[in-house]
């Protein structure tokens, strides 16, 4: 058994060794997740990837291919039809599906935000048999809160439910949002997120870092990590520039706050080639070898 | 056949052993049901799980199978998700499980409240195969009076039938709510809840204890019990902190008040475990047994 | 071929034997239809049971199949739900299922009238064959002029299709109701709910008496029940409770008014069980006997 | 193949037969359609079938029936329920049926129009099989402008391309109605309706008579019969009661606007059986015998 | 391999013939597509086929084929009922089926903008198979930032798995349009939409041409065509009259701004064939000739 795992009783006995392999792929066998998160180009459109303080390579698609390729890393999640694309060249890639997409275009006051199924499970299953790409779990969004929260708590369910019966980790990303939520990085309301992926009974949930005045984010994601359970939370670095930053508050994530790992996009994509691919191995030296602040901050260096 | 009870001829002639059994199961044969409710991490999110007056073990999700594990209990409810997670580890646990949730984030003044369906009976039915647990029944929620009463009251049908195809108990939770609804615990429309139960052919039904001025609850109650007929109602003793006040009202609903059991969640598990373990039995000890309120005070203190 | 019945065309052939035979059995073979209503438990929850004016008797939902066994009725219309509790001891009585239902609580000012499907005529089949009681038909709901009106159209349509391709006799209930709705009882308006029954092609329709300043409800209904052809109109006779008023006015619907025959619930099941199965005899008497109101009612009083 | 159409390619090798017959049989291999409509009951419920002006007969729907066997017409169109109730005695007609309906009792400016789908393409054609009736076609009704158009638009599409793909012939009923149409009657707009039909691929589509200042309705029409391409545009006289009228307009619809043929409902059905079959007689004469007004008002004349 | 295309991993080995046929034979194995767009009879109703400025010959819908027939294409982009009713006469034009599509009639201000499936994937391999047409593609259209954006992300990504699925090649027409967009041509927002097209998997995708003070369209596209990685961007050029013009912008699009082709219709189709004819030929000769814009300028002219 994967190193920190049970296989989930929604599993069947036929696709156990699917979901254990899947698992030990994507944690690396070490029971945490180093997620590269490609799947912004719906997300935020070309805000991601284009503009001020954004390298230029970051405007190509393929340079989160390239990345992904030369990194280690968990998985690099985006949606299927970019893998479609790209897959045939970078075959050795740990594929997650995001199957789940909106645009940041419409504001929260106009419409309540909703998410929609973009892809289905049945898919996801068809495209792994026929592109042969080492299509290891899927994703989807849950805007709690929400106006729209029933219908992407039932899909998510259903999703969950199906990706395990076809041996697929899942992972799901719960955002409170909307009009009723009033504070989004409430510690206590992040920790409410992670029990609902419990639930639903996913694998990993990825939360945001909660914010409270006096207090570490380390610290106040322990309500969470502890309300998760067997869910394991992965969680990012924040919004900050600095590279070293960046990664003492992962290393606190885990170390101090209970966290299994992170989900990181615009912190390596915006970045050169190089440097990418250098913060991958940074987060991936902490996040899966157990590394100290110090020596991934020299891997991240170079 | 079981105390109580009749089959239902929904049944089919094939699934009635099923059927049967586990309704001695969830019953102890007793034609009463103990039901423990820890579906709360969906519906109140960390609320009943963190903060003051709360036990910190609650904080865990596991903390709800030990209780159920090591406690007297007819049935343990929470959501499928969660049971894949820990089932494994918690075999002999009689399982009901809970096919729609909603979280408590959007209030009803904003959005009139629906509980979608996370998992379809086709899937509890396939869980139960795949996992080989002790899956007895199911449980639904209706939010009676809501502008979205006929989605539930539609889905809660289809439940209800394609549960009994399949053997398994159903529950059913009601509670009239919406813009609509000017007072939840009138004793009448609480009455019409359990008609509504009766009607769509539930073998439970799960109503809150009726309040008006100058009567007891448990003889308000009366009216629903009677107007349920076959379908059994249950409730909770109210929010009350004292255990052998909560024990009184659990009696008297059942012995004043026609209820053949009840459903209770934050008053076992916001114990610590061995708290929790005995209020389990005192409980059951009252419903089940027939225990004397004094005597289930006595195996409360243990 | 059954008195004053056509087999409509959309029952095909294997089924033909059992729509004669359920349509025979509904009428007596008399080309009327006695329906005793009894799904106000969810359309009017414990309003029409329990309360000021109505016997104790009426609050156990027993009561209803009592009466419908000990009496002389065409059929005993509610849910699936209900007859499934109680239907094995009641194996003899003819049954009529509701497939949709609402209840009162949401006004039609806050929300337009929608009554939703609760079970598809594919459950009801399997229901008729895994219970071998005895189920004729079914009956569904529209509120024209709703908002909704289009759900509801599309449904019943689907629904009466399928109860004829399966042997089913069909019964609308259609009662123009919502905002656009200046007048319910107008007459004309209730002549057109009749023409859409003919249009849907159900065998039956019940509508209210239509009301209009200085003319009698059984000269109003003419116009309905020859709009309606060869859908046959079943109509109540309103709110009266003294019981010859009340068995005059069936009289009038009859021979004045062209119906073929009634839908009656409260002005029944409200009754101490004796009362009721007289005024279901009586009502029969003039139904299906083609008795005089002299002799019904006799018969109602015993 | 039949006079001036050819069959479309999204009907099956082995349906061409069919199709090619039905058309033929419609159309008494004139490439032009009489089409009489007797969908109203639904659409404008008793109103265009009691009251002044009305012959009493016009109340009884088999008068709809009577009419159809005693006169020449392509089709008679009405919904399948009322088709399946009196079938039976009228074997030979020719009918078309309206797969979706509403009636007109929510105003515009209350809710936007939207006509549901009452019977599917699949039940269309189990009843023709079962029924052994002469069914040849199906016919939709399009809101365009509608908010509802979306759901519209689709459903017209689907059932034209289910139809064809067994061999029944199609019409659409096109009016732009909703807030957002200015004037339904605008000649450009009707063309463009009517180009909406070609894009579906309906053999048929029936609109309102254009209206401008300074312009007869038969040269306004021009526009929408060139803009229709192959799906030929049937077209009513308005509602003038005078025959002689009505017929000149029919004649100068085809003559001088392009039309392939007509649809009316009220100026047949509301005269008494005789003269409506008459007025049936005349209408086809023009329209499908070339005949001159003179003539066509010397057989409704009698 | 056709030049430019890599085969997506979401068409299965068995189609991969048929999908690298129809994108050499859309293309022209130049890698370049040019888009003759005919489905603006829904999109725009009949303003842009009727009125001054507009060649008569535009009214009927056959001018359509005529052209796509006799001029050097890409493809020719319609709906299926339209090609089910002209394919027999016009085998031999490479078609691409639009599968959504909605009316003009509705103002964004009034309702947010939703282009419903009228045909689905399903149906076009059917019409595929049946009509023996020369069917390439499928077209859909996404409006970005409307409130139905979430259905038609989903509908899109639907489409294109099942387009690959059967070897079909897909365009997607992607505006930003709803009350949450600003600014429609803004050329980082396009170049955002061209980025969910790669998301998506789409082969193509036809966007606007952006326009911002002081910059060529041709610079300010280039941001969309990276950004959209290995789905190749098709551009229209906008509304000029001029023939010259519109072929000079149509070259600096491919050569300048790095587009793969353009999409044309009003600028075609409103010339009298002839005409229409030379200017297909001319934007084809830039498109996949590589021509100069002299060149293509003389062949405009004849």
């Amino acid at each position: 058994m994967s190193k920190g795992f049970a296989v989930p009783l929604d599993v069947p006995k036929s696709e156990q060794d699917t979901y254990l392999k899947n698992l030990k792929t994507i944690t690396h066998d070490s029971g945490r997740l180093m997620l590269f998160a490609g799947d912004q180009k719906i997300e935020h459109l070309n805000d991601d990837f284009y503009g001020d303080g954004i390298h230029q390579d970051d405007n190509d698609p393929e340079h989160l291919f390239r990345i992904a390729a030369k990194s280690k890393i968990g998985c690099f999640a985006t949606q299927l039809g970019l893998i479609a694309k790209y897959g045939a060249d970078y075959p050795k890639i740990p594929y997650l599906i995001k199957i789940n997409s909106k645009t940041h275009l419409v504001p929260t006051a106009q419409h309540e935000p909703f998410s929609n199924l973009i892809n289905t499970i049945e898919q996801v299953v068809a495209f792994r048999k026929c592109s042969k790409l080492n299509i290891l779990g899927i994703g989807y969004t849950i805007y709690l809160g929400s106006e729209y929260e029933s219908a992407m708590l039932s899909a998510a369910a259903q999703a969950i439910f199906e990706a395990h019966q076809n041996g697929l980790v899942t992972v799901l990303w719960i955002y409170p949002r909307g009009k009723a939520v009033g504070n989004e990085k409430d510690p206590h309301l992040i920790a409410g997120a992670a029990g609902v992926a419990a639930c639903l009974g996913s694998d990993f949930v990825k939360v945001n870092p909660p914010k409270a005045e006096g207090a570490s984010s380390a610290e106040l994601i322990k309500e969470a990590t502890l309300a998760a359970g067997r869910t394991k939370v992965v969680c990012a670095g924040g919004s900050s520039v600095d590279g070293s930053t960046f990664l003492t508050q992962l290393w606190e994530q885990i170390h101090i706050g209970g966290c299994s790992g992170n989900a990181t996009g615009r912190n390596i994509h915006q970045k050169p080639l190089d440097e990418a691919v250098r913060m991958c191995n940074a987060i991936y030296a902490i996040t899966v070898d157990g590394a100290s602040v110090e020596d991934a901050v020299k891997i991240y260096h170079g």
